[in-house]
């Protein structure tokens, strides 16, 4: 798996996909932004645990979906083509995944 | 537990911890401006999603500082006020956290 | 911390604790002889995977439920001892925790 | 997806693995009934978390292993014979699993 053929996805995303990702980076930009305000303004920890806690769900979210994306395009026709490494390269990225 | 007695932390953060928490937040939104790069750039996913998990462990270590900070301040306090509840809260959170 | 004087839990569990704990050892020990017999009989893996996810589960709330009371036993009583390494002790543990 | 189709594993694991894997639950039972003891010691709950701790990583171990087979064999079967839904079933067992 060099650097040069992999650095591009192979089967383009739809522009409607790419649209709602960067949505959601954008509502979580707002959720950083909202943590830090709440920090300047010396809110309980216990309220600002949770607002991080929803990061981590939304985080969590956007990183199953991309997954859910690879599993279905990229891992499918790498599969087909008896790619002997992708599963190898499915379990690095499930275990990194939290 | 009100929301008006608790939502100002009551042993204000040190500036300089304050500090250190948003340098993180300010690290974690380039992140997300990162990823959504990648996105634009049409990425291989699974570069992408290493970002991703990079950017969840470095949201986890803002949860556990943060927390931890927690523990020190506001939960010995309550303990020592032998505050019923408060060991429910810290529960509560760790629960929410990954 | 020295294993000599920590070894034991200072305020002792009450009995219908313990027992109330062991039930739930027992019904796991159950739980990994299913996914034995599972093995033995050439089940499909994604069944097999969704017992181990379900004794994850139990496993989980079992670690909650002794940090629940490890805090509200142990850790309060250090907290109003001031013993200033309480929270460090909490924090490594809820990071272990999955 | 019917039970009476899918309850056998299509390719049957190698008796080597199967072995294997046995290994692993007796370990986990002894992990157990190490627990168990440790209750009935009353030992110290930091102690018995660290246990339970080591349990789950054994346990997401485990996981880990069967999935991997699971994604080399069945997995890369179903996505040759372009089932539509194999990677459907992926994403919930890896959301599943902690």
């Amino acid at each position: 798996m060099t650097e040069n053929t992999e650095h591009k996805k192979h089967t383009p995303r739809p522009q409607t996909e790419v649209k709602m990702l960067k949505n959601r980076l954008h509502r979580m930009m707002g959720q950083l932004t909202g943590i830090e305000k709440m920090l300047d303004e010396g809110r309980y920890c216990g309220d600002i645990l949770i607002q991080v806690s929803a990061l981590e769900s939304a985080l969590q979210s956007l990183g199953y979906l991309i997954l859910h994306d690879h599993l279905e395009t990229c891992v499918r026709e790498k599969a087909k083509e008896e790619d002997p490494e992708v599963m190898e390269e499915v379990m690095m990225l499930v275990k990194k995944l939290k």
